[in-house]
């Protein structure tokens, strides 16, 4: 566990209230926390940059009754076994299924199994979400 | 399921070289499921700006060692019973987990919701990613 | 001009450590500057969400060879003069020209724009960046 | 000047009636135009991915009363001659100044420029917008 530390930060006296009025109307815990949360994001941000281990979750949306699609994407998945980590189907109505695929891994690794996976015929729709596994991140 | 037709587009020679060169670097199976892509793109991202019936997955990344967190992202899960799909929880290691929790619902709750779980304390990174239902997407 | 005020933040020391780093590596002038940035730069994608007056910059690339289209750009930005403030033009090359018009206004007119301006034939890419007026961010 | 070709996508009837209601409502001329837009945005991309010489707009907003910003800010493009094109300056109000500074280079140089601008101290927000030269996008 890190030690935690103070710091103080000057600041215009309308800005941060400007920023506390957005934090309530979002519904951040509080201004550290926002501001906590703001200086992880540019660290997760820096971390798909330099392309070390990082996390995240291919996101695909696809018609289960186009022929073959899903086992092209169990095929694809099984050969980036050290990358995919687990996947959530979710039924969305009769034709419409959700695959959440957990990946951990080198940054263009997670990258480039994302664009096979969301460039294959049938998948509607998908998107790559980057994370951080936290390692590094406090 | 809907009849498929074909539309012509006139395009520079050397743009679509340059384009096909970059779908087969980026593994996408053509041209035309590549240009098909791009459409159903647009479409989810107007989709999200209209407000209308969306899905997507919230990112959480934190520390379950974090006193009360875990309690709080169930509640609030129960709160949005409506919206919430399925949570998927991952360990990364010893104090980590990436939790993925799919939603469907009005553009603006879903937002909400999202910011209500990713400004708890504890919750080190979070991240909506917006998709579809697919019901107008095909 | 505003009154400064001081706030402090608590947070775990290798945190901030890795933000530090950060800030060195970026050129940011220090911790505090970061973290003002980070502030306002969620106070500006507010007021483009809500609408409010803003201020942006769109940038086009175009060819000044292809017939007409410098006429329609001008046709354009006059019809809009409310929103136009200025237009900047750089040549590129013999045939590429970079065009950024600054513009101010409220947010779905400019955007609205912005799609015109982009979606003209020969106007081979364009964006639309959203800033502020800087009114309510000091 | 490259040469026109034309090729066919096929597409299901109603994924292609809803991107044509989107190009009427976005004011895009035609379906084709916005597919050829489509096709540059993603290369425009590559681009900048793989650090080629790349376009772009530096895009700041500052008050021109902090004291020694103007100079830092001129003193920062003198010494960056080899990327800045040109700058325009925008006067918003009493205060509020926009400074929109042409940009080309290898992508990390220019990466690089705008973070040390965007971080000066009394600017109140930056954006970097990147562009291509458009010698490799017809």
């Amino acid at each position: 566990m890190s030690k935690l530390i103070r710091f103080s930060v000057s600041i215009e006296e309308d800005l941060i209230e400007a920023f506390d009025a957005l934090c309530r109307q979002r519904g951040w815990s509080n201004r550290s926390e926002a501001i906590r949360d703001a200086i992880r994001r540019q660290l997760v941000e820096q971390e798909w940059k330099v392309g070390e281990e990082v996390a995240g979750v291919i996101t695909l949306l696809y018609d289960h009754h186009k022929t073959g699609l899903a086992k092209r994407l169990t095929e694809i998945q099984h050969d980036a076994l050290a990358e995919v980590i687990s996947a959530t189907h979710v039924h969305i109505d009769h034709a419409n299924c959700l695959e959440f695929i957990a990946v951990k891994g080198e940054a263009t690794t997670i990258e480039r199994l994302a664009h096979r996976l969301i460039g294959l015929k049938g998948v509607k729709h998908g998107e790559l979400t980057g994370t951080s596994t936290g390692k590094k991140i406090r």
